[in-house]
């Protein structure tokens, strides 16, 4: 029933590309939804995509544009006029988009663009639009709503909201303000539609007194997203220090948002840098990938140090525990980082302190710490091995594992503290470190251990 | 401006109800919106947060009730008479959130609110959502929609909206039937309000032909998070077989589904089991935790073994590069996994197969080799490390890298084919797997290349 694309018909569509065979093209289309069109886009060779692309209608070209990754929709600005760009595609968008999109081109076409524009009142919005900070509530929001004076009639405000609603596609709640803006309130369109009251009340007779939640033009994104999120909002006003109605943002550009903060962390945490999937080029993938495993092999040298230095040759049987002892500090340290990024990405001031949660990771550290050595210690009973080793993996483990735990508590909080990205501590980074101290820490016990219980000698049964 | 909460008030509050200071605490509370108070409610003690609830007025009450975390809202609703829930909670309900609720009570208990019920047609609606399983678009959708016959007029439509008005706190759409229910199209509300064209204009001249959007009431609800994300939708209409109208689903809805989805995959490659958050308690905590850490605990011993094996007291200058090898083959086979999660999670028809993801990943994997394999060939040697050795740790690395990045694709993909989450391969599972079979890879190439170059010596430089 809804328009899929396939294998086959993508295979179809490319040689249509390649013969010319534009009424084909555009007969196959008919259905599909923009997404649908981006996604397809997505797959072509950049000569195709462009040729594809002009074959749409402006307002499905607009549409699509929006949905397109920005390396592609690059390619298709720059295949086009400022002048298409002006009158075919930003006519089509809502000022937000229209902003965005400007905000990509090279600046001397963005200037061309702007001077093009036929509606002065979309310019004059783009350009305030374009002079907020990217990853602010001022830049994410869009200046089409419907807005009425608390001093209208319900016949006035219905008659402005006709007006109003021409650009609208839809109308999510009307804003009560004053004669200088300033937002009072908000009716929901149910209420001024089908009030019982005559024709002439007053809007604001109408409207609800509850406080209405705001953000502010400066606002950064994420808490933008954190408090649509928080509250079930479907649409969030924006003021200025006056309180004045600047713009509303909707949920469709906050979902968005939570999706990539949310991917964003996990892909931190997997060790790929950010904006990468796996359909992109190896050259693409390569360079998310190896920065990390980079720092990975810089541990590794680090650790092949650390093992030279207390001599392993000395005490070879040492090495049977080794991969446990960095696997657990390293498994350790990314849950407790885990848990931290995640608490501070939905952060609330009844949060505990760095302190407490240190003093629920030592207790969370302890019981592991010891249901971990606990196993360990008997199982390395149980198949005969040395008991200075034994011991050795024992005691080290419980150490790593609390080690591990305020570790890995303590990092992220502090990177949040100087405002880096705590989610940067949750990858490689932090396995990498506590590996390099886990080894640190077995060696010590070890030296220490065998000093008293004596020489290791190698008796375990492989 | 907005209402927040502080540490020092939530001090006070609980003061209050030792106290039994009920006017105290429901003024400090009348600003608070709902999401406010349930954060409050998940800071008090059992005791306390039942007091605090029974101070709420009905239709803050049940909209609390709607964000509490499932364990505290149980508590509440144990306090709570069938009678209570039936008549001051649920009334105040839309028909989703009702069966929610319900669904969570005792068996008994369900059946005495249901029979309680005032509103009948709201008791059929509960009964109906309540067949639909957990997790399927039925189970998510509400039954409060605007709903016009297309034989109707524009007066006649008006009139009828009014009415199912009363019980929708925002329309966002207007479905169009025909005489059997079945789904013809939408209007939007600016369409009706302000269309220009008379009161007796049919709907049927109104309503936009396209085809519309649906999804089926057995539609897993992860498919709907990614259709309403795909197509940036607000509100998704939920048909059954013969396409009539059943429900609706609101993007509010979704917004949880799309945030728990990569919560959960973040949690998971975190090794961390799901619905755990820093604020749990400590045996919650280490309940999540502890499994992971078993799982890289059995690793561990069969690595130990693996070691036992090869006999690294013959050759103790292998377990110099030990660490580093088994922390290469994890971290790969992490970003390996994590990139097939997300392209699953994000899976369109147009996709690589996994015969084309292997070839893509080995071909990445060759990169990453070779440059990995040069660096710590290069500095192994520049230590003057035995000869051996370097060569062993170059080549070891090189195809540990591959063996990683097909074994982190490969996993996750078969997983998937089995209806296993394949998230499951991003955590401590897939390093642990990655670091026995990297030292085995890692031995028998050493054992080989010993062979060929002759004993390696302790020569390096700690």
């Amino acid at each position: 029933m809804q328009f899929t694309f396939t294998k086959e018909l993508l295979a179809e569509l490319r040689d249509w590309i390649a013969d010319g065979k534009d009424t084909a093209i555009i007969a196959a289309i008919t259905d599909a939804h923009e997404a649908d069109l981006a996604e397809l886009i997505h797959e072509l060779r950049r000569d195709e995509a462009v040729y594809f692309y002009k074959l749409l209608d402006d307002e499905r070209a607009a549409a699509v544009l929006l949905e397109l990754d920005e390396d592609v929709r690059e390619l298709i600005l720059s295949s086009l006029t400022s002048r298409e760009i002006a009158e075919d595609l930003i006519e089509n968008f809502d000022s937000d988009d229209a902003a965005d999109v400007i905000s990509e081109l090279p600046e001397q076409k963005q200037e061309e663009v702007i001077a093009l524009l036929g509606d002065e009142e979309q310019a004059s919005d783009i350009i305030d639009l374009l002079t907020y900070k990217e990853g602010t509530a001022g830049a994410l929001m869009g200046t089409e709503m419907v807005k009425v004076n608390q001093n209208w009639t319900v016949s006035q405000a219905i008659r402005e909201m006709r007006k109003q609603a021409e650009d609208i596609d839809n109308i999510y709640t009307i804003y009560v303000v004053d004669d200088q803006d300033v937002l009072l309130g908000t009716l929901s369109v149910k209420t001024m539609i089908f009030t019982s009251s005559s024709m002439r009340t007053m809007v604001k007779e109408l409207f609800k007194q509850t406080k209405v939640r705001t953000v502010h033009v400066n606002t950064p994104a994420d808490e933008v997203a954190k408090v649509m999120e928080k509250y079930d909002l479907v649409v969030l006003p924006v003021v200025n220090d006056q309180n004045i109605l600047q713009g509303r943002i909707t949920i469709d550009d906050v979902v968005d948002i939570i999706k990539e903060e949310a991917d964003k962390d996990y892909q931190m945490a997997s060790g790929i840098s950010e904006d990468v999937e796996s359909s992109d080029s190896i050259i693409a993938l390569t360079r998310a990938r190896l920065p990390w495993l980079l720092i990975g092999m810089g541990g590794g040298m680090i650790s092949a140090n650390i093992i030279g230095v207390f001599d392993i040759s000395q005490q070879p049987q040492m090495a049977i525990f080794m991969p446990l002892i960095a696997a657990m500090g390293g498994n350790v340290g990314v849950q407790s980082a885990a848990l931290v990024v995640k608490a501070l990405a939905n952060q609330s001031a009844l949060d505990e302190t760095l302190f407490q949660k240190l003093w629920k990771e030592l207790r969370v550290g302890l019981i592991n710490g010891l249901v971990c050595s606990t196993i360990i210690l008997l199982v390395s009973l149980l198949f005969h091995m040395d008991l200075a080793l034994c011991i050795t993996a024992g005691i080290a483990l419980f150490f790593v594992i609390i080690f591990a735990s305020f570790f890995g508590t303590w990092i992220p909080m502090t990177l949040n503290r100087f405002k880096i990205d705590p989610a940067l501590a949750t990858g490689p980074f932090v396995t990498t470190l506590n590996d390099i101290f886990g080894l640190i820490i077995y060696f010590t016990i070890g030296h220490y251990v065998i000093q008293r219980i004596g020489e290791v000698t190698w008796a375990f049964v492989g």
